[in-house]
C-alpha cells in the first residue's frame, strides 16, 4: 500500500521545482501517492500557507507526510523541522508554518532535521524543498525512524493567525483567506454565535447567515459555515471578494439582528 | 492495479479544494491512480466542464471513475448522480454537465447519490465534491455495488451543446470551445462535409482546410480537424483567438469554395 | 513497483490535453507514476522547456522516461525520437529540445518512433501527445524494447543554448531563464570564476555573490548558485526580474570586485 506525502508550496506549476521534489521523492518511495495541495501559495506568503494546511490536512489518510516549503530563509540558519502530531508526520522550515494546523494536537513531537542520511546530498543552499525536505518526508513515509530524523526540539516559531473575540452578543474577527471564488473566509466559527437569526456586519452591509448558497438571489450577499469550518462571506454565483473589496485582515463582526 | 479516477472541476488550483478530495478519496482507496483532466473551469461553466469531459473521456482506461464537480447549486435540492455508459462511472451534480458525454451510449443507468454509507460524514453544504462525490467514486472504484449508491433515476437533467446544421452544400455551426492556445474548436465534425475543397467562413474570411498546422505559412489562418474531433481554426504558430476576436457562441461556417 | 513518466509540455492546465496523455498512459500501464514536470511551458517555446529539463532531470529515478511535447511543428514531417541516455529515457519530436540534456552523455542511442504498435490507432495530425509521445513512453515503461520502437537515427536537431564565455579575469554569459521568484537564471557556472570576490555586473550594478538570499537585507540584489547549478541574480524575499526589468537573452558579466 502506497502512502500518501502531500506537498503545499510557493513554488508556483511553470518551473520545475515541485518536479524535482517529486523525483527526489520517488527516487526513495518510488510507491509514494503524492498529492500536491497547492504550489500558488504567494512567494513567502507563511500565514496563508498555514491556513491552507489547517483548512485541508485533517481529509488525508491517517500517516500522510505533509512537506510544507514557503521558505524564504532557505540557507539561513532556520531549522528544518519534522513533526508529528494526530497521527500525521509535517515537514517545514520551522518559521511558524506549522503552527495553525498542530497547536490543538496534545501529541506534538518535533525533530531538527539534522541526520544528513535523511537528506539528499550535496545540500544546495537555494532548494532545500529538494534536498531537505522531500527526502526527509520519503524517507519518513518508507518507515525511517522519526527519532533518527535529528535532535528533539521543544518548541518551534509560531505564525499566530488573529483570534475571533466575543463582546458580549458580538463576536469580532478578521477576515483569514479569499479564495478562487472570492469567499471571504473569517476567523469565527459556528459556536462563537450564540443568538439566533445573526447577520455579519462589515463595510456598513448587514448579511443573513444561511445554509447555503442557493438561499439567498442570485448575485446576493450571504454568509455560510464554510467547509473550512469557519464562516465565510460568499456571493450567490457570484465573487464576494470582487463585490465588497474586501481583502485579508479586513474586520468582520456578527451579532444579532437586532443590533442591527 | 489501481483503478483510475479523473477529476474536473472548477476549484482552482491556488486552494486546497481538489486537495481535500484527493485526501477523501485516498481515505477510501489508497491506491486510486488520480489524474486531475482540469481544476481551471470557469466558476459554475457548466457548458464548458462538459465539452471538457467529451473531448478526453474515451482516452481513459475502461472503468475509469470520471468526478465532476461544476456545481453552483451546492447545498441545495438537486441530487447528486451517479452514471454508468460505455464502460465508464461518472458521478457529478445532475446539472447536465454529463449529458453531452453519456447520451450517445445505449447503456446509461443513473443512480441518485442517497445512500450515507458512501459519503463523508456529516455532509457541508459548500463542498460536495469533498463530502459526496470524491467519496462515491472511490468507494465505486473499490468495488461498492453500483446499484446500492441509491435509488435508480430514469432521467437527467440535459446541457444541450448546440448542433451544427446542414443547409444545402454549406453547414452552419457554432464555436464550443476555446483551447490555451487560442484554437477556436466548432461543433462541426468532418463528416458533415460532404464537398472537397471546402472553406471555413466567417468575419468575413474564407479559411482552408488543411491537415496539419504547417499546411500554411506561419501566422496564417487554417482550418483543421482537432483532436476533439471536430473542425477548429487555428494559427499556424499564432492564436486565432486573439487574432479574431472570435469567443463561445459565436458562428461559423464550411462550405464549397467556389461559393465564395 | 511503479515507474516514473514525466511530463513536460506547453498544453497548459486548463483544457484537456496533458490528462488525455495522461489517459493514453493509464490505458498501457495503469502503474506508471505520472509526474507534471510542467505543463506550461510558453506555447512552442523549445529553450525554455529544454532548459526546464535539463533543470530537473537529474533528480528523477534512474529509468523514468520523460516525455517533453513542444511541439509547433505537429503533423508536418519532423520525426518523432525516442532517446536512451544516462539511463533515462526520453521522447519527444525531434526539433532540439532534448539536446541540451543529453549531449553531455556518452552513451545516447536514438530511436525514430515508426512502429505503430507503440502508438494509439488512428494517430491524429494534431495531437501527437496523446497518439504517439504519451503511448511509447508509456511501452517503454512496461518494457517494450527500444529498438523496436523504429529504426536508428544517428544524429539528432540541436538547440544549442547559448555558452558563456571566459575573457581574461571576466566571464561573459546571459540570462537562460527567469523563474516564477523573478530570479533570473544565467548560464555561468561557478567553476567557470577563478577570482574570488567575483561580482555579477549589469544594466550599470555590481552585485556581490552570495551563498545564500539571507546574506544581503530585504530588498537587496544577490547573486548566488541557484539549484541549476548556475549563477543567478535574486532579491532577497523579492523579484530581481520585475527591480531589473532584465528578459531571457539579456547579457551578465561576472569578475573581480577590483575592476568596477
Amino acid at each position: 500500500m502506497s502512502r500518501c506525502i502531500a506537498l503545499l508550496t510557493d513554488f508556483g506549476t511553470s518551473d520545475w521545482f515541485a518536479a524535482s521534489m517529486k523525483g527526489a521523492i520517488l527516487c526513495i518511495d518510488p510507491d509514494a501517492a503524492i498529492v500536491d495541495i497547492t504550489n500558488e501559495i504567494p512567494a513567502g506568503d507563511i500565514p496563508s500557507a498555514a491556513f491552507c494546511l489547517l483548512s485541508c490536512y485533517s481529509y488525508f489518510p491517517a500517516g500522510t507526510v505533509f512537506v510544507v516549503v514557503v521558505d524564504p530563509g532557505v540557507g539561513s540558519k532556520r531549522p528544518a523541522i519534522a513533526l508529528s502530531a494526530g497521527g500525521y508526520f509535517f515537514v517545514a522550515p520551522d518559521n511558524g508554518v506549522l503552527s495553525p494546523t498542530v497547536e490543538n494536537h496534545s501529541d506534538i513531537r518535533i525533530r531538527s532535521i539534522e541526520n544528513p542520511s535523511c537528506m539528499r546530498l550535496p545540500v544546495s543552499t537555494t532548494f532545500h524543498g529538494r534536498d531537505v525536505f522531500a527526502p526527509a518526508a520519503a524517507h519518513i513515509s518508507r518507515g525511517f525512524a522519526f527519532d533518527n530524523l535529528g535532535p528533539s526540539q521543544e518548541t518551534m516559531v509560531r505564525c499566530a493567525l488573529p483570534v475571533a473575540e466575543e463582546q458580549g452578543a458580538v463576536v469580532r474577527g478578521a477576515i483569514l483567506y479569499v479564495d478562487r471564488f472570492g469567499n471571504l473566509i473569517s476567523n469565527i466559527t459556528p459556536t462563537l454565535v450564540s443568538c439566533s437569526n445573526a447577520r455579519v456586519r462589515f463595510a456598513g452591509k448587514s448579511i443573513p447567515v444561511c445554509s447555503c448558497y442557493a438561499d439567498v438571489a442570485e448575485g446576493q450577499l450571504l454568509a455560510v459555515v464554510g467547509s473550512s469550518g469557519f464562516i465565510e462571506i460568499s456571493v450567490n454565483r457570484g465573487n464576494a471578494a470582487k463585490q465588497l473589496g474586501i481583502k485579508v485582515g479586513d474586520e468582520v463582526e456578527i451579532g444579532p439582528d437586532k443590533e442591527k
